[in-house]
């Protein structure tokens, strides 16, 4: 199973403080150790650094910790493989432009059987059920929009149609941006929380490591953290509830809306139909 | 201007000794200081590293000079601004999705007046002209094939058709691969060489560098090499002939085909039509 980390700002900011604690999650204090991915957005333009060494171990990671890249929209990703063999082509995020924009995805989860029809406007490189569903999930923004680029109010509609379907197949909890935002989905497990004035000094959960926010912003900072489990142990996480689906811009939570699953209710009243998959067993 | 490097191999090789040299024409042995990028295939992934600092000066440039990645295809690119500001989102080599298979792009050049329709299947998400004929490029590979992979002879075909067309309008140096093969084609400026057993030593013409491939290779090793420039002082640097291109694949030239540029015709018979482009000033 895989670990999820986004981050949106109203100022470009820097990641490292987070990724740190996050990245010990890959062999330290967690065994997400098949690779891992992080992508930046610098304005329109898009980073992607992948690898299928575990963050722990990456010269790539090593290099992210160290070189703080400033960005507005960063999703991370750390993996420990469950479908689709341990390669590069398979490391999340995934990344393919649409409308003129980069649109960068990653999930945590298991979708079984998910194999509806794709087009052809966007093919999976690898073999895991995740680019699969990123590219199914852009074919239907294609076909509902067209080349016209839509409103993020008319995108989040859209997911808020076509994610509980993909659900119905599986855990599809993802962090999606195109760079001007954040959209966070989840069916099982997610967490998020947002930074703002007044800062306050935090501790990492993973790391013995202590950043005092005061002395590091300006008041005008605000960033939104999303995440599969929270990062640290003095903030105010939120876990999302499932169906949950969270519109981020600026650091700021501009839109929610629970979705139906109705795999999740049926499940509710006989749970003898419930398929534990490997994405509850964290 | 720009400066291109591509490398096609039989067996996945290390480019740092080539990436050394090349890397220092980005302030040292000339000015292309305006962002660098690298693009690696390893097997169907790609991984592309940019940054908008020179490729002497960037701590991602300097990871790929000491971090061995191993590759079958490799693009580079160094920059010297003269379309489209400085900025990442303008940085080659670009990369689309298409086929399920990653295609990579640089140009060398400069464009004038290229602004055909694009079809909304791909959109430049930086605003040069070399962004733009890939996109161009990419629509007209899906006009003539759909969303069935045609095979390699039959993209080498299209390129033939569509690549003097892009040429009408400017200099078109540019190297594109899709991970199985490499496509090379040039107007103006661009050279190769295939090292291959017997292996010989060689110096860099940038760096006081050299390498004994006999202590670093094996027989069965075949690196196609690619460039605006050679890059060492004594190996047979073929350069391409204007119009001609060039489909390496294992290292090996496969393919080449001189076309057609009726620009190049016309300002041959009267000078005085030519207008003498930066590209053509290095």
């Amino acid at each position: 199973m895989c670990q999820l980390l986004g981050m949106n700002c109203a100022t470009p900011t820097d990641i490292t403080f987070s990724f740190r604690g996050f990245s010990q999650r890959a062999g330290v204090t967690s065994d997400h150790c098949d690779g891992f991915g992080i992508a930046f957005f610098e304005d329109k333009s898009c980073r992607l650094f992948i690898d299928n060494k575990s963050a722990v171990e990456s010269p790539i990671a090593e290099l992210i910790r160290n070189y703080p890249i400033k960005s507005r929209n960063v999703i991370a990703h750390i993996r420990k493989a469950t479908q689709g063999k341990i390669s590069l082509e398979n490391a999340h995020p995934f990344v393919r432009e649409l409308w003129g924009r980069q649109w960068v995805f990653a999930h945590n989860g298991d979708l079984h059987g998910f194999k509806p029809e794709l087009r052809g406007r966007f093919i999976p490189v690898g073999n895991t059920d995740s680019e699969y569903a990123f590219c199914y999930l852009l074919d239907h923004l294609v076909e509902r929009f067209g080349y016209e680029e839509p409103g993020l109010e008319d995108v989040f509609q859209a997911l808020e149609d076509i994610s509980p379907k993909i659900a119905e197949y599986g855990t599809f909890n993802f962090c999606l941006s195109n760079g001007q935002a954040l959209f966070s989905y989840a069916v099982t497990k997610l967490h998020w929380v947002v930074r703002s004035y007044p800062f306050r000094p935090t501790q990492l959960v993973d790391l013995d490591m202590e950043i005092d926010f005061r002395e590091v912003t300006v008041p005008e900072d605000r960033v939104a953290v999303i995440t599969t489990e929270p990062l640290t142990h003095n903030e105010a996480w939120k876990a999302f509830e499932p169906g949950e689906l969270i519109l981020f811009r600026d650091g700021n939570l501009v839109k929610k809306s629970k979705t139906y699953i109705d795999r999740l209710v049926r499940e509710a009243l006989d749970p003898s139909l419930r398929r534990v998959t490997k994405a509850d067993v964290y």
